[in-house]
């Protein structure tokens, strides 16, 4: 299966729907990740926001995963991964870690030094935690009841 | 003198008056800090930024220096100090400290639990630094070379 970069219609949403399937994410976030969509659709490459969609085989339209990212405004060379999500029905099947890694490679083409990836210290993201440490990622800060409280933010970067 | 809140057209020329004065950033971030001037008065309070304004006495349409901060998508009660800044000849006269505390005021009314803002760790920020200190801001992390190599981000931050 290869990675699409280039956004299309259909990914409205192709995204929503990942990102409903997952669970894991609230109806202003669910809001946020197809607006992303909306600026790269718009806007192109100046939207900042650059994606690596994992089409579903025989299934136009429909996608297994995605991730955004883009190059932080006001810096020389860092990225923020603003979001990864995989269907429920493509998980366990190293579909992140593909994704993952070919948006790390994409970003260093483009110079990336540094990529930085936020999640939450609730206990459902244990094995996203874990993954981002698998995949060499270092937790840089805790910011305690920085989602809500209760719900601390972690972050996650690597130096290329 | 009254710190104002509504943004107006001068307000674009006086932000980047304002911004260059201090002689701390680069044109990109100049131009970042225009936008989201252009946001707030194409969009309003929903486009996110609000600001407050210190007005030069006597001078229509210049500022002494201003804020400008909003609240965290897809946080609950998370704000960000995105700019503060301050013209050198409003400086050492407890103007940035009115500010701060202004801005403060304001994100809480709108139920603010946490602010936090970015700075470097530049040696020409050392000031800036030991000012969110004295204001009882706490250092919560350092990124390594996230500005650009060996320019440091650090993440301050203040509880209520």
């Amino acid at each position: 299966m290869n990675l699409r970069s280039i956004p299309r219609d259909s990914d409205r949403a192709a995204v929503l729907a990942v990102v409903k399937a997952t669970g894991f994410f609230s109806g202003e976030e669910e809001a946020i990740a197809v607006e992303l969509v909306d600026e790269a659709l718009a806007r192109g490459p100046a939207s900042g926001y650059e994606f690596l969609f994992a089409d579903a085989p025989d299934q136009p339209e429909k996608i297994l995963g995605y991730t955004c990212y883009g190059p932080i405004p006001g810096t020389q060379s860092s990225f923020d991964l603003y979001w990864i999500a995989v269907t429920p029905t493509g998980q366990g099947k190293g579909l992140g870690r593909r994704l993952l890694l070919a948006t790390e490679e994409a970003a260093r083409r483009r110079g990336a030094t540094h990529i930085y990836a936020d999640t939450s210290g609730q206990d459902k993201y244990v094995p996203t935690r874990a993954f981002y440490t698998r995949m060499g990622y270092q937790a840089e800060a805790v910011l305690r009841d920085y989602f809500a409280p209760g719900d601390d933010k972690i972050l996650f970067s690597k130096a290329f």
